[in-house]
Parts: C-alpha cells; structure tokens; sequence
C-alpha cells in the first residue's frame, strides 16, 4: 500500500490533478494558477530554454506572493517543466533544471526511448528532489521505462488526447487498467500511473482515477483557461466551438506538413481540430497547394486559426469544453464533479 | 429521475451487462449464459436469420428449464437479438421478432442512418414490448436517432472497440458524458446511454457508469467465456495470448477485404488484432497477395487464425482478457470489479 500521490507534491489537493505541458500555450500564468489551486502546474517548452526560464522565474514571483512555498519542504519549485526531447538540447533543459529546481520535469517525445535514460540521469544528477514523470502510450514502453528510468510516474497518452504522442494506441479507458496490472505484476507498484486524453469534465476525472489512475492530466480543458497564453482569441474559439470531439477532431501527420516538412520524428502524429487542411489533404489536394493556402490564411490577423486552416490541437473531449473560466474554477468544478460522479454511481451498481 | 435501468429489463441486476451481439460468435449458449445471471445476453445475426430463430427456439428451451421467465411480465423471451441492417433482410428480421418477441433488439450497422427509421418502426409493429438499441459512435448521429426512433437505449461504441463501427471516433472517456449532455439538453433524458469499446473488467465497467453510462456491453471479454461459439480454438487463444490492446490490435477496412471485396459499406471499419495480413498490408503488399496467402492459411486446420492470417475481432481491452470463464463467473467478477473500483477510489478524491 503506497501512500497517498499527495504526499509527494505536498502542496497539492486530491484529487491530482495537473494541466498539460502545452509549448507555447501552458505557461507562467496557467502554471502558478494551477498549483496555487492546489493542482500541478506546468509550463511547456519546445525549443527555446531561455523562455522556459523566464517562465520558472515569473511563476516563482507568484508564487513568493503567496504562502505556497511553505509547503514544499525540499527546496523545489511548485511547478513542473515539460520538454519535448526531440526538440530541447539536453545542456540547456539540465541548466534550466539546476537553477530554478522544479518539482516535476515532464519528459516526452523522444527521438529514441533511450533519450529518456539520459535525460532522467542527467536532471537526477542536478535536482534529486525533482520528480520526474515520462509520457508514454503503450503498456510495453511503460514497462520498459519503469526499468530504464524509475520514473516517479508514467503518464499514460490515451489515443483521445489532443496534440502529439505516439501512435497507434488505446483509449484510457483499457490502457490505464492494463499498464496499472503489468507495472504491478513486474514489481513497479511503486510507480504512479497518471492518465490523459479525452478527460475534460469530473466525470473523465472520476473514471481515469476508477480505471487505476493516481491522477489525472488536461490539456484542452485548460485551453479555455483564463491564464492560457493564446495565439490569437480565434485558437481559444474554436476549441469552445469544436462539438462532437470523435469527429470534429482526427488524428495525422498531416498537421506537422502545414509550414513545411515536419520537424516531429515518424513515431508521432497529432490530433487537431478537423479544418479545411484537413479536408483537402484526405481528399487528395496536394501537400504544396495545401501549404499555399495555410501561408496566405496564417498571414491574416487570425493566423490561420480564424479559418480552421492552421493546426488547433484539441482532444475528442473539446465538446465538453463550453466556457472560458479561471483555472482555480476549473480545478474546483473538476474536483466536485469527480466526487458527484463517485457518488452518483452508487445507485447503478 | 428516471428509475432504475434494471426496471425495463426486470430479470437483470446492477449494474447491467450484456454480451456483445457478435454474428457467429455469441449464440444461445452465451447468450442464455449471460441472461440467467442477471445481464443482458445477446445472440447476433449476420445472414442467416433462420439460424437465428434456431438460437432463440434453443435459449427459450434453457430458460423453461429455470424460473427466469416468472421475471418477465410482458411476454419478451429475456434475451436480444443483433441484427447487422446493412446484411439482414428486415422482412425475415421482422418474422423472427415477431414470432420469439425478444426483450431488446439490438441494431447497427446500416448502409444509412434512415434505416434505423424503418427498421424500428417495423419491430415496434409486431412486438411493442420489444426495447429497441440502436448503436452509434458520434454525438451527432445519437441526437439524430433520438430523434428518428425514440430508441429504449442509444449504444455508444467508443473507438477502442472491437469488431465494426462507424468511422473515425473518440474512446467512450469522453463519448459518453458528451452524448449525455447532449441528449440530456435535447429533451432525450429518458433515453438510456450505453458504453461499449475497450472495457475488459470492473474498472472499465465502474469508469464508463461514472462517465455517464446506464449499463455497459462487452465483447471481447466474451470471447473468453466458455459458452462462446468458436470458429477454432486458436481464435481464443489469439484473444488470450494479445497483450498491449493499442498496439496488438488496429482499426482498418483491409481486414475485410482478406476474403475478396468487402461486404460492407465504406463508412465503417473494424478493429482486430494484428497479423501478417496488416503488417503486409501497411507494408505496401498488395491486397492480391495478402489474399492468397491468407487463403491458404484458411484452407489449414486452424483455419487462419492459428498464423493471425484472418480476421480475429478484438478491441483494445483485449490485454485484460487473460483466462476462460464461465459467463456467469465473468458478471461476478465485472461487478464484484465495479463495486471494489468505486468503493477504492475514495482516498484518491
């Protein structure tokens, strides 16, 4: 019987919960609301570590307002940084890491799995009191990460989820339950399994934790956050727009070619919100008249995201995404409703 | 409020379970199996609708043998009937309700959505005691037969399902609140929601209640019952042996083009485990050659699916599915499963 996940981010409430790692989209100001309401927050880096920097700093004066930082006995920051491997140098992440002492780094979307053993090393090595966590999205990889890495939790990409993972792959709904039992069943009990993918609402929350989950992570709950840094308003307006999320979203590569050649490793593909792009592309309209027309769209005021043209990443829960609310009010309505699910169940069993 | 779902089908118990209405596969045995231990058991039909009364004649024989028909007041045999619209002849469908009256009839599968229409009010005709499922896989297409059937229960197939569905989808993690909400916010609150795609055991079972779901219909653990019909032996060993159900198994319409063209309609694929056939297949191997190789693997005596050559129906749930059982231990266990699931969640809210 491990203890209870709360133990290890002391500043956090149950149930865990934390908002997705979005590089671009999750930073200072979603981060340091998430934790100061009792979640873990997290800001998302892709290439540039100085930003990433500026980041920690800005969510490290929010947070020296409040009493937060008392409840982290260990010296580390109440936030956590996530990076994508195939894009962040390890030199820079690990000097990031060292400064400003995260309590969670998030590691995803290496260029071989094997980065994930150099990296965990190498931010161990600068910050043992950071805990790492590892995204992946199929029992075998959990397991051989568990070995590789002894991670502290391993987050389980559910093929609902919005943005990029690996593919292909199970909803959470079997992949959470499968991966508890074989991390169980090969001695990993100690690892914490977190789920995301297709979560937006307490009653998500309350069936990723029912599944196996030990917590929970958001994405495209959280891009109609208030604190979430946008593009531009169109981005946040479609996501509340965007109904049906097994339709009005889709999976491909397709999303990466839209600036030109992909800069993700083959393994990957994404989710987006089904727009125009999409369209042609399935139909069989060229990649260059495709990328012709998303220049000309993502040279207008909207960027391209007023025309569905340019890549809106969302999850099959964005239907369930409706208003625009503070994160700490999202944290609240997630947490009741998880409860109310809980106790609502009672009379169909 | 509604009352309980359990008041529509009064042989059954909380929380309710039916078998996957899988042509060839879930027959009397099953389905007599799963009915006579408080759930819902379904026989399913593709063709041959004279075998399908045959099935009903033989679950009517095992119920007169219990006291489960004392428990059905309005004359229905306390089983269900799967039929495959876009293969079934409704004139021959029609004879078959009208002459075993079925507690539920299960519908899916049309070359298009009017069918529903049709199909049900010509049930209703001979059998109005009959309840009327009919399956889908997108919020849109659930409000839309809400509206054009008034069905007893809307099935929510979510995208890890097993066998046939409508295309592309989301996992029932998010599928099931939004159709709930959705029909909820309709006027449809009276019409029942199920889940079904991905769940294997009672975790599964207690996330999809707690996303919003009145019962829950599994198939691929089915076919580790003892009562199911099989083709060989080596297509359950396939079911049991399958670990990591998001990579073992896929969604494709090449599955159904292994015995020459496909017999069903272009909006819909299937999900079933990988084999030689799909690793050719996305090789770039020509459908020709996959379809020789895989006829000679069906003239063997395992039929195909000793080598994984043909079609093995499975979902993403499958890593779940480790031993035979007797389909009554199976409910025992999907519930005790359920129950244990909610009552363990509590220290994690």
């Amino acid at each position: 019987m491990c203890p209870p996940i709360q133990s290890q981010y002391p500043w956090t409430v149950a149930p865990l919960i934390a908002n997705a790692a979005m590089g671009g989209f999750s930073n200072a100001p979603l981060a340091s609301a998430v934790s100061l309401a009792g979640g873990i927050g997290f800001i998302g880096a892709v290439y540039d570590l100085d930003a990433l920097s500026a980041q920690l700093d800005s969510a490290k004066a929010t947070f020296e307002k409040s009493n937060i930082l008392s409840k982290v006995p260990d010296g580390v920051l109440p936030v956590g940084a996530g990076f994508l491997l195939f894009a962040a140098k390890l030199e820079g992440a690990v000097e990031v890491v060292a400064r400003h002492k995260p309590a969670v780094v998030w590691l995803s979307c290496p260029n071989e799995d094997e980065d994930f053993g150099v990296w965990t090393k190498a931010i161990r090595a600068v910050s043992p009191n950071t805990r790492i966590w590892i995204q992946t999205a199929t029992v075998a990889s959990a397991l051989a990460l568990a070995k590789l890495c002894a991670p502290d939790v391993l987050l389980m990409q559910g093929s609902d989820a919005g943005g990029h993972g690996p593919r292909p792959g199970a909803g959470i709904i079997s992949l959470v339950p499968e991966t508890r039992d074989a991390l169980d069943a090969a001695g990993y009990n100690h690892i914490s399994v977190l789920a995301t993918g297709g979560i937006s609402d307490g009653r998500g929350v309350a069936a990723a934790l029912i599944s196996g989950a030990d917590g929970v992570v958001l994405g495209t709950r959280f891009l109609a956050s208030e604190e979430i840094s946008l593009p531009v308003q169109e981005y946040q307006n479609a996501i509340l727009q965007a109904e049906d999320g097994g339709t009005s979203t889709v999976r491909g590569t397709h999303f990466d070619e839209l600036k030109g050649k992909s800069i993700w490793p083959a393994q990957y593909d994404g989710r987006a919100i089904v727009g125009p792009s999409h369209t042609e592309f399935v139909s069989g309209v060229s990649i260059e008249e495709i990328r012709e027309k998303h220049a000309l769209a993502v040279a207008e005021p909207h960027k391209g995201f007023g025309d569905l043209r340019a890549a809106i990443w969302a999850g099959t829960g964005v239907g369930l995404v409706k208003k625009v609310m503070p994160a700490s009010a999202i944290l609240d309505e997630l947490r009741q409703g998880a409860r109310k699910a809980v106790g609502g169940v009672a009379n169909k069993l």
